[in-house]
């Protein structure tokens, strides 16, 4: 059985069990993941050509009655469905200039069992409210019916019946990998990947990410029906050899802190040596070649694009805590109670605001694959 | 749009917003609905000669390559996927039988935004354990693959797409009202139907409950593929005239331990002359007649049976503790913090304990109707 290949795997190998750990932070507070992803919704926004245009492109081949859509790694908050919105915006929009009635919409919220779905649940009336206002102009058309279900489970096992899907999306989920790589233990001084971590290092992630995305395309594929469509972005790098600043700025700061409160005798040096973030940012190239030796699936266009990390003007944005919403579950599962978050986070702060942030520009660069299930 | 019909309407008299307030207790503490439902579990196990023949027959005319079941009020605890995996294990059995895969499973489980979808998304990884071990026989036939979602909203409106099941089921939830009827103001001394209640009352309390339960028909006709299958149970009454113990012992003994606070100064008497439960219990003549009436199903089999109340030997199960993990939501939205809960449902242990049930067998009537999808 496949279902649980990824959790049993990293039971027996005593690591991070990821599909467990990982999440944003739950809940509506100051550090919650609702309140700190701007950047993700910018992404969201910037891939809306690429989406309409493949949502568009299978209702016409395909004219289903019913419009199957899975969004895997949905989180909880603003963004969990604005994609979806938007998808179901553009068939709406284009039925209504011909004159039909929209198809139905069973969309799938698909995240990690350690998501926040009540929250999700809780903000259904809500959706299903702007739909109907968005949608209620006096043309005789009535809102789309949209039926909204969720789904706990890793992205990396099967998640949904043989051909059951139309469209899937996916948005800054599919960097975070199954398993924190083999061979990381030599990566010292680091989390993740550096300018400073060894080849074996970076062959590791590599190879555990060609590892995970081929797991991935090759679930889908059994899911989708033929013809079916898949937008996926990925916070990735922009060529071959840039394990740089952009995709692993953040995560080289914390390196720092966590380094500054070994010093201070916070934490223990080993324990921090032992703490690799399961992340890897592909680049083109790299995605390109596993989606084309997976073979289930066509390319209808790869692209990359750029977001300034450090250029948005809304005041209430903090990047410490936009970060923190994501790194926190990660830091708990394995430091725990030894490190005090609100002491580290402190200290980020800090480090973050002395960085060359302010001076210098970085680019987070979006990788957006859009597929064809062609098999 | 008919999905948020009922919250509207609610909103609109001022009413109690049972779409809202709904729910058994959540969690797994003592109190919780997860660890007092042996009632529930007995009546599930009651049935299951009802569900085998119903889901058998269905996956001999349809033969869909994946049946997709809806369980509708699955609450959240060791009941939850009960029903289901029964399903699941007969069809696969019979597969196994005649040297047979077995289909996919997609798995719906529906209940209010309330309920605790949460605790259930992080027991599934048990419960695809438990099916791989009960299906991992040496016999060349591996476990089958069953797909799990979770679909918030009440079942008083559209849940799924057209035509999107097979199989339908619910257990112990379609005896919830959408609302508390109209015209309850006159009820005063009770908070449900008894023998002491004005005709009128007791004919909204069925007017509602024919809405209701016509108006469930109607949209499961519309999920349900023609040739699909429904098996609901329902505390119920035996025959037309028995408003009577059984299915509302417990709420009178409730009425009478809020009385009792009345005469204590806890409680305002206004406030509970205004609390009404939102319940009704049908007898098979009146689930024949809004079944006949409405029109899209016919009727398999039409069966009551009887649950012994105090009759479970577990030891563990606590009558007054397994009452309150279903009242307690209901009351705290009626009496807010006006009201201490412990108080109460310790004032009531003693009246339960004191009352007749030691002595006189009180019998719960479940009323069980299988149908089949027919135009």
């Amino acid at each position: 059985m496949t279902h649980y290949l990824c959790t049993e795997r990293l039971t027996r190998s005593q690591k991070m069990e990821v599909a467990k750990v990982l999440h944003m932070n739950g809940g509506i507070g100051d550090t919650s993941y609702a309140n700190n992803s701007l950047l993700q919704q910018k992404a969201i926004l910037m891939t809306k050509p690429i989406t309409d245009e493949a949502i568009s492109a299978l209702y016409h081949s395909l004219s289903p009655k019913t419009i199957c859509i899975a969004d895997l790694g949905c989180s909880t908050g603003p963004n969990t469905l604005l994609a979806v919105s938007e998808l179901i915006k553009t068939i709406h929009d284009e039925c209504k200039s011909n004159g039909q009635q929209s198809p139905e919409f069973h969309v799938f919220l698909n995240d990690l069992p350690s998501n926040d779905f009540n929250t999700i649940f809780r903000s259904l009336s809500a959706f299903h409210e702007d739909l109907r206002n968005q949608n209620m102009g006096g043309d005789g058309f009535g809102p789309p019916n949209c039926f909204v279900a969720g789904v706990a489970g890793s992205f990396y096992t099967r998640l949904f019946p043989f051909k059951s899907l139309h469209f899937v999306h996916s948005s800054y989920s599919l960097h975070w990998l199954s398993q924190v790589p083999d061979g990381t233990e030599n990566n010292k001084g680091n989390i993740y990947l550096t300018s400073t971590s060894p080849a074996s290092v970076l062959k590791g992630y590599y190879k555990q990410y060609e590892r995970d995305f081929a797991t991935f395309l090759k679930y889908r594929s059994e899911e989708l029906v033929k013809g079916g469509r898949m937008v996926l972005t990925m916070l990735g790098r922009k060529n071959q050899d840039n394990y740089s600043k952009g995709c692993s700025y953040e995560w080289e700061l914390l390196a720092t802190t966590l380094k500054l409160l070994v010093t201070q005798g916070s934490i223990e040096e080993e324990r921090v040596n032992l703490f690799n973030i399961p992340l890897y940012n592909p680049s083109p190239t790299e995605v390109k070649y596993i989606v084309e030796k997976e073979g289930s699936f066509t390319i209808n266009c790869l692209e990359t694009s750029e977001v300034q990390r450090n250029s948005f003007d809304d005041e209430k944005y903090n990047m410490a805590r936009s970060f923190r919403s994501v790194a926190e579950p990660l830091l708990v599962s394995h430091f725990g109670d030894e490190l005090n978050m609100d002491q580290l986070f402190h200290k980020y702060n800090e480090i973050i605001a002395n960085a060359c942030m302010g001076k210098e520009k970085i680019m987070f660069v979006n990788v957006i694959v859009s597929l064809t299930k062609t098999n």
